[in-house]
């Protein structure tokens, strides 16, 4: 009979799927609870630091990838110095401004070195960080979404918008979104850290441009749908510029129609935002999983989770 | 009655002064025979990464600040590590192009910290350096040459040449250098590591841009004089483009020359450079320093000092 994992004496193996601050969220929560963390991280922003480095250096955007690295710095006063460093953009207006430090960090390793996963993973062991940092795909990406209502003038109809960046910012109304190239090659090492996890956590983040791609990389996608891990999906706590209007049950359904077969586990969403949502408890049913509700959002007000409530909320539902 | 330091159970302080791959000699040397270790830099480099990074952001010059730092990282995996990455520079023809990952990390820090040691002594802490980092003045400085024969058709013609870059490859010989501006502060950081050490290192390095200019700020000039410590001054094992030509006395000369009251307790010099020069020792002598010969050169026969050669040098003179 095979025991449970606890029973070893290990902590669950966790994999965080998403981008932005979402996934920083969600990874400053976990790496309290948990030492065998993993981030599988989006790579398909466009803009600012990232997009000027993607464009000279012919790399992975590095941006989404140095904000997990940064979350995963721990809370000594090294760690937070290094989060600090990393997160640190240059100001001016010569060639370097709006380039974070820990983006150009990483760009020189993966010149340096010549391959993304061990430029990530020497980064890592230099912060001294609580986890390790996998882009989704090996190849850089590029977001498509057909949106609704881009011109205000023309509500009904439908455009096609490129990049991540104007996705995220687009006033329209995102039906749904596309990778180019359609097939892109994910890394071994991302599937294999899905596929050996106890826990797979889906979200919270830009829903379209940070936590649905992942379920739009094919092989990453059947990893998803094929691992023996409970999977988890965070909601945010708020919506954004991607989803105004769209309520929690929303969510979940755009989920369902970006990935079909997907199941869930567990979906955890914030009191206030699920509000009265009565769809919500079906929705996620429909999806097999369990809807837990708590107060998640910081304290402040702001449209973050407050790490240590997520923290509590993940190690209730993974038993810890 | 005073006591000597290594009564105490300490290792001497030890401040090494110089620039470039001299300095960074010394210092691989110095840290391995004493924990008590500052550099003191040279910051007129206008060439490179440095000189761009100086004019877009309007700071000191990172780079033999950073070839210090990267000297004194340790001898551990993580060291050799950091001194690695601190060193690479960015390939290809875009904007980022020479850039070493070092002198943007510093470069930087200084702006988020608005403070050059305060950016310095946070580098190190994050490096694990064996020692601090400190630049010989709070201004970037331009250094300015007469230099004889710069036209080969006008031998004995003496021009004025600008710029630390352009004096250190010129063809002509260098007769004597100036700072600009001729005033600089430096920073008290760097004068109190004089007057409180125990033992104070100048050179090797290159002669004219490296080694003299630290004699040429007025207020470290006057530490230089009057500190407490022991003088060594460490030549060259061979002389390079600025020096062409010079025996291993005239490199003496020179620095008396541009510091007439300077006094030496030790100059050390490589057996095979020495040769036969007749009047080294009574140059040594002049200046009131005991002259020490070793083998000291690299093994391989590049113009370098063999680090276990040379620290193995210091400890013999400073008796650890």
């Amino acid at each position: 009979m095979s025991e449970p994992v606890g029973s070893l004496g290990l902590l669950p193996a966790v994999v965080a799927l998403g981008g932005g601050h979402g996934l920083a969220a969600s990874l400053t929560a976990l790496r309290r609870i948990t030492d065998r963390l993993t981030a599988v991280v989006t790579v398909a922003d466009d803009g600012g630091s990232s997009g000027r480095l993607r464009e000279e250096l012919d790399c992975l955007p590095p941006g989404d990838l140095r904000m997990a690295l940064a979350a995963l710095c721990g809370d000594d006063e090294s760690g937070r110095t290094w989060a600090d460093v990393l997160q640190y953009r240059f100001t001016g207006d010569g060639s370097l401004r709006e380039h974070a430090i820990g983006n150009l960090l990483i760009a020189g390793l993966w010149e340096r070195l010549g391959d993304p996963v061990a430029g990530l993973d020497m980064v890592a062991r230099l912060l001294g960080a609580k986890g390790r940092v996998l882009p989704m795909s090996s190849v850089p990406l590029q977001i498509e979404a057909d949106v609704l209502g881009v011109d205000p003038r023309s509500p009904d109809e439908t455009s096609v918008i490129h990049g991540q960046h104007r996705v995220a910012m687009t006033t329209g109304e995102v039906r749904n979104v596309r990778l180019l190239p359609v097939d892109p090659p994910t890394c071994p090492e991302s599937i294999e850290s899905v596929l050996d996890a106890d826990w797979v956590v889906l979200g919270p983040g830009s829903w379209f441009t940070s936590v649905i791609p992942h379920l739009l990389v094919p092989d990453l996608a059947a990893a998803i749908l094929t691992t023996p891990a409970k999977r988890v999906l965070t909601l945010n706590v708020r919506t954004d510029a991607e989803t105004h209007g769209f309520s929690a049950a929303r969510h979940i359904e755009l989920l369902a129609e970006h990935a079909p077969k997907l199941r869930l586990d567990v979906v955890l969403a914030d009191s206030r935002f699920v509000g009265d949502d009565d769809h919500l408890e079906a929705y996620a049913h429909s999806l097999g999983a369990e809807l837990v509700v708590e107060e998640l959002a910081a304290r402040d007000g702001s449209a973050r989770h407050d790490p240590l409530r997520l923290a509590s909320a993940y190690a209730g539902i993974m038993g810890i």
